[in-house]
């Protein structure tokens, strides 16, 4: 099973911003549902269109979120105050935290509550003062201190989800070729740590972005990824998707992909 | 650089075969042409409609592609005496055979052809009696004797291709991960060989077979694959070719996209 994390429910995109602050819960409930019947299986919600009124639309985002659908919930925020108050509005249900990283206090600030409330929580491969990994190791270097960091919280290495962070081939060729190592040394040395990761970075700059962006998930499900952050209303990126856990022999007898594209969600 | 064979001039499809048997050269002239515009490297052509009428057509089918482009050519036959005539029809382009394997007499009634004209020569990892290979370790042996038959005859690696056999995941699913393993392993072991290798054939079996073959391209590339039997006019193969090289830094800066993007040939 791949960890599809459903990315639309996000204040940053300007109808999503525009429905939160009108309140008008049906436009919600919509991109939510789209979603679920889509293939989504966690429903990522981010309340981020300005500081002031983070706090009021994650909790009222979340209400709505969890009457349109029984999916697990990721909380996207900078802020721990926003992510607290987001888990003491969850009906009890599974979340997931984005994100914490190497950041100064990042860790340190949410970690207690991943344990308080039982999350799992994704790690993203960003070093002190956000500094940004350029090579493999590099990536596996901060996947680990990530790691030892939630073990020494006493979280189980199956509740964490690394993003080894993607960056744009057009500037740098390597580094589509780095994160892909990356997934598969982290994988091996952290056999039980998911992933979950943001892919589209990749194509920045180019044209005809979705291609690339196809093709590099392809070749991150080989290596071991196991989630992604994607738009699963994205029907090419979903076809890309269960046609590689086919290939690979991730879906047994191509039973997933037989029935998605029974049902239409690969046309 | 990718080798793009073409796989177009085939006499097992229905229409070349016809064209071939009226000696309709415009139509072979325009599958040829449209071959070359979508981004062929090879044209491999296969006269083999029937056993008696395929040296005749061979001869011809030589005739007319190489009036229609300057591009070299992949003779495409089961006959020794059918590839004979064949090379002796070249106008001296570079040609490579099409195929060798471990099959009894194979190996040995080809090589010294390959020797005889200085072609290259794609060698099929399929053993004796026409055995296909189970797992990467196999597929390995297999490229391994067969090199070993290159070698002796006095063949650089560099000439030699393998096709590694892609098998169907639908009956098999671990014959996806066999092949792609047997990639990187032959590719570790003979760093100088090439590779071409059918990719359709992953696919057999379940519906929306494009979808699944792209996938697996992007995999092989990644793998190590730098040669494919495909059809360049399937924009979508050809897109996935493009952006998989780009995403995993075999196209620097990503040139070779951005000129496909622009010349239209992955809209």
């Amino acid at each position: 099973m791949f960890t599809v994390v459903a990315e639309r429910i996000n204040c940053t995109r300007k109808f999503v911003k525009a429905a939160t602050e009108a309140r008008d819960a049906a436009f919600i409930t919509e991109e939510v549902t789209k979603q679920v019947e889509a293939g989504a299986t966690y429903i990522d919600v981010n309340a981020g269109s300005s500081p002031e009124a983070e706090l009021g639309n994650m909790v009222w985002l979340l209400g709505v979120v969890q009457a349109a659908t029984k999916l697990p919930i990721t909380l996207d925020s900078p802020s721990p105050a926003v992510l607290k108050a987001g888990l003491e509005a969850l009906d009890g249900r599974k979340a997931m935290i984005n994100s914490i990283s190497l950041e100064e206090g990042r860790a340190e600030a949410l970690l207690p509550l991943v344990v308080e409330y039982n999350t799992d929580v994704i790690g993203l491969c960003m070093g002190s003062g956000g500094r940004m990994p350029n090579s493999a190791a590099e990536r596996c270097e901060f996947a680990g201190q990530l790691i030892a960091a939630t073990r020494a919280a006493g979280v189980a290495d199956n509740r964490v989800h690394i993003d080894p962070l993607v960056r744009c081939v057009s500037a740098e060729p390597d580094q589509g070729a780095e994160f892909l190592k990356a997934i598969r040394l982290i994988h091996v040395a952290y056999p039980d740590v998911h992933f979950c990761a943001g892919i589209s970075n990749v194509s920045f700059g180019l044209p005809q972005r979705t291609l690339l962006n196809r093709a590099f998930l392809s070749l991150a499900i080989w290596e071991g990824l196991d989630g992604a952050i994607i738009d699963p209303t994205d029907r090419g990126v979903m076809a890309q998707m269960y046609a590689t856990l086919a290939v690979v022999g991730k879906d047994e007898y191509c039973m997933e992909y037989l029935t998605a594209a029974r049902e239409g969600l690969i046309a």
